[in-house]
């Protein structure tokens, strides 16, 4: 499973290419406001001067893979509608983190409440929920599907919270409590772009179950790896600031396994280091990952991304396609997750 | 037009039980999160604990309209969804707006970011957004009408940042501007709830419209007479902060008169004064109340607010029903305004 981002942007260009057009055209359609042309600027389609450019907005990952699963079944037109709300809802969740996060950069570029300040980010943010939604008004049976998954997004960044909130010592702070923030936070929305190109297409209820497994098996994948990235991803292919979790004190899942295995002395300095407020420095950062290095931390997380990759394949093996288009779907798997092996400095 | 508040939550109180009803039980259906404990909380059902309550949280004078107008049609039970998905998204715009005024307190009890830290602040309202579209997915005809008004209210808040940041002598700083600012950002919302209530009874378009005019004279009304209440009004009567539009040099409409009729001298006096960082001292806060009590003001945005209540008012009377409803449509328009010459210390 060793590709580069770049095969990812590949495989879902075709079909990229008509959801930015779609979402181009319906902020074409709305009132000539510096509140669109934000939007405009985070989906790459603008400079801050609101002129048009189009510079790297994200990988366009969950509408890719609804239109190219849609397309699949011959329906990819029928899915442009349900893709681009994806798209747009993603995208509205990402403008409000920047925020809950302070976050000054993503994808190389100032966030938009870096900008014109958090008022307009939080402003911005609900107008573009809005727009997601009346992109659903004319996205037929999908409409109350994904309307609902869009709440439950909103209830996995709450739980998030929650979790982060923990002290690591908490009984409560466990995997189990990570598995059901990442389960509504990120997984059922890419289990939705995957389902909803199946109720689009008209498929029976078992067609569009294995959907949905493929796309939160997927998306379990996908978002354990961005764990592991972050601790042992090499910042220059990952684009990602090095040990940045590690830095925020993030409940991730190597750092939730490792406090179940240690000692309850090392238990007790970890929860001290976790309980500081603020960031943790250099040195405690290197001291947590000396430990991580030694627990296995790296080992569990890694099978886990397999099983989850494995099962997502397995979905894509007993989906009713042709064998070429089956492979296309293993392949967005590997493609999807980063080769950690080779990106990482864990030896 | 000298009515008690109180008047107005009489006149809608067997209806805002039943909004209170269904909003209840939507939440009910919610997952046992603590999120939504903050929308009970914010809506008076529930206290800072999560434990059941009622408290006052607000006239919901938006959804009581909806109610009573479709009651008068025989078709009160229709409205109900689209009646609660008002209440709820405009409950939702109230907690980001604490956020985006620094507003601690609303209402009398603590905001939703003051009890639970701006990030839950933010996702919290981010769910009740979702939460009143999923309301609207059952209020058939007026799903999408509501959803487009939902839109508005957001640019109008956008616009009203923007009108907030303008220096007072920037020639874009206008009296249209400002109306611009509360057409989308109240007005809509008020119309919407009064047409809404047509549109579930299936009403011709002319009476949909006369119920359009109604809603936003009755808008216009009530956003400016609250304007005059924040200068003259007696905040043992209003609730508000005395002369709290002022500290936070909000260009309101008897600002703008004002500004406009002043000699270039006290315009510029007035201008160094709105371009201050930070809130206005109680000196100065005296100094433009002088001026605004010797200018006129307050009779022009008197006269306007009684101008846009006869419209309203006129639309009551030319709907088509009987008497007695029509003057219940018309005693709202005078319990909605407050009493400003009773209550005001203006002479």
């Amino acid at each position: 499973m060793m590709k580069e981002p770049k095969e990812v942007l590949q495989i879902f260009k075709p079909f990229s290419v008509l959801v930015e057009q779609e979402i181009m055209r319906v902020l074409e359609g709305c009132p000539r406001l510096l509140m669109y042309d934000m939007m405009r600027y985070f989906f790459g389609f603008a400079d801050e001067k609101g002129t048009p450019t189009r510079v790297y907005g994200g990988k366009r990952f969950r509408s890719g893979l609804c239109m190219l699963i849609a397309d699949m079944f011959g329906k990819k037109n029928k899915a442009l509608q349900a893709a681009s709300a994806i798209e747009t809802f993603h995208n509205f969740t990402l403008i409000h983190d920047d925020i809950e996060d302070h976050d000054e950069f993503r994808r190389g570029r100032r966030t938009v409440w870096n900008v014109w300040g958090i008022n307009h980010g939080i402003n911005t943010g609900d107008a573009q929920l809005i727009v997601a939604f009346r992109m659903l008004a004319k996205a037929g049976e999908t409409r109350d599907f994904l309307e609902k998954k869009f709440l439950e997004v909103i209830e996995g960044q709450f739980l998030d919270f929650t979790l982060t909130d923990m002290a690591i010592t908490d009984e409560k702070a466990t995997e189990t409590a990570y598995i059901e923030v990442i389960r509504r936070k990120t997984v059922a929305l890419i289990g939705a772009a995957a389902q909803a190109a199946g109720i689009v297409a008209k498929q029976p209820t078992h067609v569009q179950k294995l959907l949905w497994t493929y796309g939160t098996e997927l998306g379990y994948a996908y978002q354990m790896c961005d764990d592991l990235v972050s601790i042992w991803g090499d910042p220059t292919m990952t684009g990602k600031t090095k040990h940045n979790d590690m830095y925020e004190k993030k409940k991730t899942l190597p750092i939730l396994f490792l406090y179940n295995i240690l000692s309850s002395r090392e238990q007790k300095m970890l929860g001290n280091l976790y309980s500081k407020t603020g960031k943790l420095s250099e040195k405690e950062v290197a001291r947590i990952i000396k430990l991580l290095d030694a627990s296995g931390a790296y080992e569990y997380t890694r099978a886990k991304i397999e099983n989850h990759a494995k099962a997502a394949k397995k979905a894509a093996y007993a989906l009713p396609f042709s064998e070429k288009k089956r492979a296309t779907l293993s392949r967005i798997v590997d493609a999807l997750l980063p080769d950690i092996k080779r990106t990482c400095d864990h030896s």
